[in-house]
This record gives C-alpha cells, sequence and structure tokens, in this order.
C-alpha cells in the first residue's frame, strides 16, 4: 500500500486507471470505514482511500483542533484489507489558496445543516475537490451520514460527475450504537446510555403506520430528553427528498441528531409507512 | 463533423480521449468564437464546441429568450475549422431535475455583476457541468468576457480540475468594437458610435502612469456618457485579483460595460502601469 501527501504524485499513480473506487474518509478508522473500503474493494480497483480533516466542514466552536488524528493505526487498517493507496494531504495541500468558490448544495440548512452552518457547504466542497483529484469511478458513502449521503448523491448527478455512488451500511456495536470516530469522546456512563438512541430510533420507525409523524417525533424526543439527552431533532423525512413526506410517499428515514454532555452523535432507520 | 445532443451519446463519443480540447459557447457564432476554435485544434484533439444558451445566467430582465439561436449557420462555420464534435443540448438535458446544487464563485457581485445578480453562479455553474460530462485536457475562453475567463480560471484551480484553461485574444472590427453576438442588436447609428467603447478604454490605459485610477475612471465614464452611453462601470483592476490595485501593483486591466439604447456591450484592455 502507498501512502501519498500530493495531489501531483497522486494524480501520477492513478494516470489511466478507469475503475477506481474511492472511499473519503477524515481518519481516526473504526470498522464502519473498514466495511466502506471493503465494498470499495467489491466495487473497482484500485481503492483510494482519502485522510483528511476538512477544516471548512467544522464550525468555529466544533472539534476540528482536537478531532482524532491516528494516520498510522489507519494506514495498518486499511492495508490489512487491500486498500491501495491512502491520500492523507495537508491542510496547504488541498487550499494552497483560501477557497474562494464553494458548492452550495440544498438542504444545507436542514436536519443537521440547522445545527452545523456551512457544514454541507465545507463538505460538498472538499468532496467535489478530492472527486476531481481521485476521479475515482466509484465512489462510497456511509449511511450513518445519511444527510451527507444524500447531498453528496446528488452532487454527483447535478454536476453531471461520471462518478458511481455506492452506499455502506451502517455498522453497528453489538448493543446497536452506530460505530462513529465520535464515540471515544463518550465517557462510560455516557457509552452505557447511548445505544438509547438507536432504540427510539426503531420504536419511532414501527410506528410510522399507525400515527402522525408530528407525534412520533414528539414522543422520541421526549423519550431521550428524560435519559439526559439533548435533542437537536428526530425528524420522519422522505427518502426521495430528505424533505418532510407529501401525501402517499412511502418510503421514508427517521433521522435524530442529539448530545449526550459535550459529545452530538447521530444516527437513522430507513423505513416503510404502512399508511393507508 | 458529429452533431451530438445527449450526454449519454457525448460520453461515448469521448469514452478513452484524454487530449480533448473544449469551446464552450451559446452559439450564434462569429469570428471570435472560430479564433477560440482554431486554437482549441493547436492545443488537442478531439475539438469539441458546445453551443447552449444556459438560462441560469440569464437574469429575469434579460434576453434569454431572444437570445439569438442559429444552430445550422454554427455548425457549418465549426466544420470550416475542423470542429470534431459539436454538443448542443436541450435545457431538459442539461438541466433533468431543478439544478439546486449551484457553484458560489467569488467576486460574483463586482464589476458586471454587481448589474447581473446571479449571472456568474450560473456560468460557473453550467461549466463545471459541461466539464464534467466532456472531460477535457484543454477549454478555450475569449478575454473579451475577461471577469468570466477570471472566475473560470479560479474554478478549474480552486476545485483541481484537471484541465488547462486557455485565453483567446479578443477579436476586433476594423474601427475597434470587440466582436460580440449582442453587436446584432446594434442600430446603424449605434453601430457607428460602438467602436468609442474601445477607443476609451485604450485612452484610458495610456493614462495609467500619469493619474490616479479614480480619475481615469471618471474621465472615461465621463467622455461616454457625453456620447449617449449608460455606463455600468469602467474599473482599473489588478489582473492577478480582479480588484483594486493594491500599492505597487502594475499589470492592471481597465474594464468597462455601458449601454447605447438597450444593448449592453463590455470590453477591455490589459495594460502595464509605470508608477513609481
Amino acid at each position: 500500500m502507498r501512502l501519498i501527501h500530493s495531489v501531483a504524485e497522486l494524480r501520477a499513480a492513478l494516470r489511466g486507471e478507469t475503475e477506481t473506487a474511492f472511499v473519503p474518509t477524515m481518519g481516526n478508522l473504526h470498522a464502519g470505514h473498514i466495511a466502506l473500503a471493503e465494498q470499495a474493494k467489491q466495487a473497482g480497483r484500485p481503492v483510494v482511500a482519502s485522510i483528511f480533516v476538512n477544516p471548512l466542514q467544522f464550525g468555529a466552536s466544533e472539534d476540528f483542533e482536537h478531532y482524532p488524528r491516528t494516520l498510522d493505526a489507519d494506514c495498518a487498517q486499511l492495508a490489512a484489507v487491500g486498500t491501495d493507496i491512502v491520500f492523507a494531504p495537508s491542510a496547504a495541500e488541498m487550499y494552497p489558496e483560501p477557497q474562494t468558490f464553494q458548492v452550495l448544495p440544498p438542504l444545507a440548512g436542514e436536519l443537521c445543516g440547522a445545527q452545523r452552518p456551512g457544514h454541507f457547504q465545507g463538505v460538498a466542497t472538499v468532496v467535489l475537490k478530492l472527486f476531481n483529484i481521485v476521479q475515482p469511478r466509484y465512489a462510497v458513502f456511509g449511511k450513518k451520514d445519511y444527510q451527507q449521503l444524500f447531498i453528496l448523491k446528488g452532487l454527483a448527478r447535478q454536476f453531471n460527475l461520471p462518478i458511481q455512488i455506492v452506499e455502506g451500511e451502517t455498522v453497528r456495536a453489538e448493543d446497536g450504537l452506530a460505530l462513529s470516530s465520535r464515540n471515544a469522546y463518550l465517557s462510560p456512563a455516557e457509552r452505557a446510555e447511548a445505544p438509547r438512541l438507536h432504540a427510539v430510533l426503531r420504536a419511532a420507525a414501527a410506528q410510522l403506520g399507525s400515527t402522525d409523524f408530528a407525534q412520533i417525533e414528539a414522543q422520541a424526543t421526549a423519550t431521550l430528553q428524560v435519559h439526559g439527552w439533548a435533542v437537536d431533532y428526530v425528524a420522519v423525512r422522505s427518502r426521495a427528498t430528505l424533505l418532510p413526506p407529501q401525501g402517499e410517499e412511502t418510503n421514508l428515514v427517521v433521522l435524530a441528531a442529539a448530545r449526550l454532555g459535550a459529545t452530538r452523535l447521530i444516527d437513522n432507520i430507513e423505513a416503510v409507512s404502512n399508511r393507508v
């Protein structure tokens, strides 16, 4: 496996490749990321993973400075599953000049975007840059970051990128907690409480046929609050638009973001409404 | 020469090409466009020209509906200079869904952007889409649309597009008027007056060493107004930033936009200041 830090060296390494499969990450990899790398290997070769903690997508009050950086361990994990190239650029390599061009995505103020102004603009901008550097045929993103996945599918489609977006299922701990780099911030007591987020979403999804959505959202929110969570949102949305479901839409997703202490966790579950 | 209307057919025609040279246009071609196509042929092959009147870059009060569409004549001119492919998509082919993803470029509210809100956002968005469809190695744009050229050079650089932007010199009528599709809107009397725009810019550029820039701009503006022009701006700018020159910057450009009757004309001239 090659570790490459410069755009020029990566371009040279990939010259002539037409079936590259790409896994963009911010590093601090866990089994969810590794599953994406394995999925990439099924899609195409060579497999390129990027590790870049993108300053553009962090708010001023967020954890950019303290986001865990574990390059050596990340590379060992990626090598073990047959990743061909790890691209780990510096911020100066990605942004040699101030990034005055940005991608303005839709839904940037919805759901997680409401609490994280500029976040999805930063994500869309860096992913477009990485796509243009790697020029993959396939790019793999996990469903855990559901709104991100939705936005990046739209980015590829609406900007006519010749890239197929591959979706990775969320990998969970045995107790249901979705794997996330931010789980490491949880205290033991918070870690014991954390699986409730998934449990509450499962319960909400099971009710999609019988109750109105606002009540489902309110009930899930109340359950979390009772157990000490600060809830950013619980939302029943259309999978097609990520907006509140219209009329007879039945392919839905229930999404939530909530904080335990200082740690913000997100999760979601796709479900079919059997409304009649 | 092939005329192609669909994205899928164009992608198939260009599969495996690595040295494509691309000339994006809105059609209604004149000798300035044809010079760009000839320049493209020197840069790489195959030469692809696009003809697409992009609704995104027209304001509500602008001439989108009436912009001249002359596909047959355009194709004949392009074929005569060895263009290999003309890509002429419909609006539905370029925008099969509402374009909710946009590129937000810098300087979008400066110069021509001040009078044309959304214009450069629409230009940057459609050019990014066309770049991703054509995947050229070279793309040729004329200096007549100086701000557009500046923005698209930044787009390619900041989004890491593997595309070299080639600059085409402005082609002029014998009396100095820059060729433009919009010249066809001029009455005979307006056409006789129109070369003054270039003459005034030449006079302004000749003064760059001796006078302060605000006075140069004011004098040029006054000269045009005396002769019946409605002046949007005359501006001395840095070629490096397209902002007002700082300190000892000497590589400058003088740009202007002004209207004769209902017709808005733009022009510019690069010049070196000999300020000491």
